[in-house]
């Protein structure tokens, strides 16, 4: 097993680069998955990693051992603990890392039959928790806008929880030309709805577009979709925007049911 | 107009205690509100601050300006902007900060008619979300327990959009007691339900009890709670605490409609 023990080492380095800077896992075309729960989703995806990257304390670690034995013929590295903390940035270390390639998207949304539409959601947070949320409703792509947030980045990966194993991630999406070609309904949010969310017929092949945090939807999208409200009975009328996308697919599970 | 320039004046040394800690909130009984949004969520909701502090920038900002001349009668005070800067935690400044005092809770849950109960909720922003569900839903209360995020933090506050103006927060709330006192039903999300969330009856006196992000719901109180499932048709059977609470209150909401 090879062992870093100085930041100088290249292939450090390039992970360095990896983890800090969305334009260079898109150049390089991979990314990192920290900690033993991500890299078990991805292994239960079927996924099998480049490269996998260790603290000596972790191979003590039941869970990491058992992780490590079920990638016999992929290359292991031991790294020193602190050169594994600059990788990271969980507060606690986990103590595993796995160097993964980004899956290819399939831009087609023809071929999507249930997805979200996401345009510059910049909060890392709330994209993953709308990438967790659509996988766990059975979306099966979600299309990105250039304006949001890189999707493959840490603070989004381990928001997702594993969603992005089973969806097709498309970013840099043109909506306009998604919502165009998806063949099926694109329902958004708006305050112009006439029906509420409640009485849209989600049951067929259904997207829902959610807008930026606090612009919401540009009016060109927004002027292609179905609009719908949700009701808020309540005194304060907003919702966050990951919250609102949980609603919408979840409704639409429970039309499907 | 008062005016500080200097960093070891008494007041605004309460102010930087009070900011960045939850214990000294409790003991003052009080809070800051930050920027212009959660100052007009407050006036709308009936609030009237103890004090405004603002930058000299902010006085020429539309905005800013017409909500100080919505309190006439309210002290106010021109901080430095490098002051100011520190009492805050956004990376724009906003220029506007409300000195307000926490309301009184209503501690008994027989009074509430829909309401959350949230156990160890930690990430302030998972927290707000639910706040800010909770308050669109038109739930009355949310009880939280000891183990959860200060609800009164700038962070909280920032999340959740005006939510606790309009919600009655029942901090360090023995769930138990407040699932044995409700007298409505209280459900919870349980891998051992036997029926969905869209089977139960939601349409009655309603509390929903939260886990933690981690760990769920402790034993103790899953025991008192009516289990639900949330069906999950996708592949990653998993969902973001907000996210979660977001579709019960909000399925409570599409009952009710």
């Amino acid at each position: 097993m090879k062992h870093i023990t100085s930041r100088d080492n290249a292939f450090y380095k390039g992970l360095l680069k990896l983890t800090g800077n969305a334009r260079q896992r898109r150049k390089a075309g991979q990314t990192l998955l920290d900690g033993a729960h991500l890299v078990a989703a991805y292994h239960a995806c079927g996924g099998k990693p480049l490269h996998l990257l260790h603290t000596g304390a972790a191979l003590q670690n039941e869970e990491v051992a058992e992780l490590l034995r079920l990638f016999p013929d992929v290359p292991q590295t031991l790294l020193d603990d602190a050169l594994f903390a600059e990788l990271s940035e969980l507060k606690t270390v986990s103590g595993l890392l796995a160097l993964v390639a980004l899956p290819e998207a399939d831009f087609a949304p023809e071929r999507s039959g249930f997805c979200l539409l996401l345009e510059d959601i910049q909060d890392p947070g709330n994209l993953g928790s709308m990438l967790r949320s659509a996988a766990a409703a059975g979306c099966d792509a979600v299309f990105l806008s250039s304006g949001c947030a890189d999707a493959w980045s840490p603070k989004v990966l381990r928001a997702a929880m594993g969603g992005h194993f089973v969806l097709n991630i498309v970013e840099d999406a043109d909506l306009l030309m998604v919502a165009a070609h998806f063949g099926g309904s694109v329902f958004a949010a708006s305050l112009a709805g006439k029906v509420t969310l409640f009485e849209c017929d989600l049951r067929g092949r259904v997207g829902f577009a959610i807008g930026n945090e606090g612009a919401g939807l540009t009016a060109e999208l927004q002027a292609v979709c179905q609009p719908f409200i949700i009701p808020m009975p309540g005194q304060v009328e907003s919702l966050n925007a990951a919250s609102a996308a949980a609603i919408c697919v979840f409704e639409a599970v429970r039309q499907r049911n």
